[in-house]
């Protein structure tokens, strides 16, 4: 799982889903002990059973408590809730705080107020598989993907260079930037998309009350644009309203972009209309051979 | 290939791509003598050295003289202007005569003006592949996918009951409906996700002009969504050109949901946003069930 130089005495994995357990699985060589923390017995008899971490709790104090290293793989409400309430006064001095919360600006402003001594740094590991749970865990989830790393006010410039250490432990690739340009980014590429998927489902379900022999004409291209819409609800309203500002921006942008493709359709200047779909065309196509070919081993 | 009845001691298959190679391949078995016509060279003697035809050229009239059945596999404003310009009088009176048009309404009403006796109906199979042209070709290709038909003022029962014939003999399911209602249907599930997915291309590459890393972390989500904005900008606006109105209306539907979804998000009223996501995502997961074991095989 890559040749960094992240070791931890004791890691504590807050939350053993499909993110946590696969960080575990992957960071077995580097660490003397993993606890794995979560609410659910069956969740963590599996952790145990499956030998993907040493020790297991439902009480967040006592699993962090001797810590030297905290990865926090909950939705992201559940993160805030976690820094705000209660974890700044488990930790050890000098404990190496991070998560894979979807936005980073709440995040990171409930880490910048953690007492002096905890080392936070936000993080968004851009990876993820179809199916969830612990039982998905793949110790190669992150591998040769974008791993996000926000400082906030308590990354110390060797907060810094551990949390490198450990995304290089996991094979993945380091992107380093502010919680604002995170949250721009993804509400862009992750954030509208979904919500895009889900309108266009609903628009089809409208149509499909008046006439719903639409469902069994359906094809490749809906099954693609409709798959976000099949995601986790609770999910995905958590991580939009950590970035509601954003994807408002967003989604302006987006209507100014088919209001534009629309007129041209409307007026019928076919000439027009290729102009703004060739690029778009190029782009797709530009990009998913940089992304076959590249980060996405 | 199915045990329809269909049988042809002629068949000439017009356009010798993806589609109409397909078709000459499943219908081998049906057919005493397939000639296909298309003007590339290179395509001609691919089909011939593989069989895929017996007998090719580049001649409309001549390709189609002797033909009792007739099968026009090119671009809906192609089909267009075969229809409108020369092909009514090269047919044999009762001669078949079906195209694979991705929209009706154009195709249809240029149908209902040729000359009687000549028995036409619109077609168009619901399926394709990434990859085009010829040597793509499969068999397979219409299995189990849908084959809507549509009745023009040329379809006799007869000419109707030969259609489904052919349609069966494609394996395919076939959906007999008024060109009207087909385009409204597609213009919901195909041409609405393809101007979806370029806009959202649009929208992103705005943002990389500004932060270029935005394509170094879009993902999969991103790569579902923008599959669609990839494809051909001829083709597709060939399709837009001819079905503008639906387009427009769906658009406009596809607006009231967004908009909606938008309001909920910023007015932070979770529980709204929640109660727009559900349905659609159970709508979206009953409809996979029913695609993945169903018409798709």
């Amino acid at each position: 799982m890559g040749s960094g130089g992240f070791t931890s005495r004791h890691l504590a994995v807050v939350g053993l889903g499909l993110m946590g357990g696969s960080i575990a699985l992957a960071l077995r060589g580097c660490a003397e002990i993993i606890t794995g923390v979560d609410p659910d017995g069956e969740t963590r008899k599996y952790a145990l059973d499956n030998k993907i971490v040493d020790t297991a709790t439902d009480d967040l104090k006592v699993g962090v408590a001797d810590a030297d290293a905290v990865i926090l793989c909950a939705p992201v409400q559940m993160i805030v809730s976690m820094l705000t309430r209660r974890i700044g006064s488990y930790l050890r001095s000098n404990t190496l705080l991070i998560d894979i919360g979807s936005t980073k600006q709440d995040i990171c402003a409930a880490m910048a107020d953690l007492p002096i001594g905890v080392q936070a740094v936000g993080g968004h590991p851009m990876t993820g598989r179809e199916v969830n749970g612990i039982q998905a865990s793949l110790p190669t989830l992150y591998q040769g993907r974008p791993f996000v790393l926000c400082p906030t006010r308590r990354t110390t410039p060797a907060t810094r260079l551990r949390a490198l250490s450990l995304v290089d432990a996991l094979d993945a690739i380091p992107f380093e930037m502010d919680a604002h340009r995170h949250d721009r980014l993804v509400a862009a590429i992750s954030h509208l998309p979904y919500l895009l998927s889900s309108a266009l489902v609903a628009t089809v379900a409208k149509e499909g009350e008046v006439d719903p022999t639409i469902w069994e004409l359906a094809a490749g291209g809906f099954r693609d644009m409709s798959r976000l819409a099949g995601q986790d609800v609770q999910m995905m309203g958590d991580i939009l309203s950590t970035n509601t500002q954003a994807v408002a921006t967003l989604l302006a942008l987006f209507r100014v972009q088919l209001a534009m493709l629309e007129a041209m359709l409307v007026s019928r200047d076919d000439q027009q209309v290729a102009d703004f779909l060739k690029p778009a065309r190029e782009a797709r196509i530009n990009w998913i051979q940089k992304y076959e070919n590249g980060h996405k081993k």
